[in-house]
């Protein structure tokens, strides 16, 4: 599970009266991503919250390269670029076929339901190790 | 407290690619009035979460007048029509200046925490009558 | 052509702090629902807005019976209910398995580029009408 | 107009089920900011679309420090950080009273009514070049 891919149909509402995919949304696409890849790999954000373990998102980036547009359906590419202790790294490119439309990451902590920092639970992070692309 | 108005200044975000206000962030709209509106009577939504109570949107209607545009600072009045055991029906309008955008109306459900209808504590649902549009 | 079926994967920015699906989302499900109804039916809505044809909405209703939470796998079912010279009723059911856990319409106006109503061009209305639930 | 200050009331539609703001919405709060930056620059996004130029979000970026909560009234500090012949980049802090919830920026490309890159107005980069963060 080195990369996952994920198809996004563009809604209506994500459009701004510029006629493009509002720029916020995009991390709501990447974060489709990132719940498919986790549901893939075999342990669901569902499930992980379930368990007491919360993923706070500290950073975002994004960089726009071309539009996308309502009704075309994309491909979110989802990888782990970096594992920490308590913390992960992943990688977004959002496609148009062969178009690749933007690049992003985000960084998510671990945190307990009270939103305190905590380490990984071991499990996790050994299954999120073997998803680590090289 | 028989009827809370809120400003609210249209988001570029809040358009689609028509060129006006999306269909569905009206309901965002109704929910900050009333929310400003349960503020301004002296019980805020959130205080009321904090007790133990949660209102469940069980219903939702709207009608469409006139578009909303980026940029336009609008008016959302908010009044309480009806006042159940359980449950309150909102009533909402829409305006920009003398011109009525919008209208709506929205029932709530008091359920506990895990989602159970409850009935409205005594003290809230006295607030709320004192609140009722006669 | 009577009824069309889309699957809705559930987003984390969906939901709200109760744990369940925010009410406004369920006009975006909606509108996925009836975009991908129009494109199975042979006129995507995007094509119909190219040749200057806009539905903007006039009315929505919306009953929640059930929540819908994070990462299911919903099914909204599409039917077009009613059609008028110059507009639509579509009427929607959002589904989880064999639980409905709500039930809405919207009716659509025809407008031209500069949102003044038309009647619905010919071919636009015959199509339609061929997929009109009896 | 070196700095700007934006009142941002939290919607309960804002947040997510882990109890805060989702970080989407973020890109929202910053995006009203430079709204409001321009229209008490002289210069409305409004009016400046109407003339043809639209400024498309290129890249963006937030650093999440702390969470913001529903109904919290927060702050968004927009500044302008650099201006070149065809884009801006805007600096944004979002804070609750004396603490800081975020930061970010983002960079804008001016572009015709086509989305092609164009440089920017005379009037208008003056204008900006008078708002310029030393």
């Amino acid at each position: 599970m080195r990369e996952h891919q994920t198809q996004i149909r563009v809604r209506y509402a994500d459009t701004d009266q510029m006629g493009i995919v509002h720029h916020a949304r995009y991390l709501e696409y990447f974060e489709q991503g990132r719940s498919d890849w986790l549901r893939a790999s075999g342990m669901s954000y569902a499930e992980i919250e379930a368990r007491g373990v919360f993923f706070a998102v500290t950073e975002a980036s994004i960089r726009y390269r071309r539009p996308a547009h309502y009704d075309e359906l994309l491909t979110v590419r989802t990888r782990l670029l970096g594992l920490r202790r308590a913390s992960l790294l992943l990688g977004y490119e959002l496609w148009r076929g062969q178009t690749l439309l933007a690049e992003g990451h985000t960084r998510l902590a671990a945190t307990d339901r009270r939103r305190r920092p905590i380490r990984l639970p071991a499990e996790l992070a050994q299954r999120l190790a073997a998803a680590l692309t090289p």
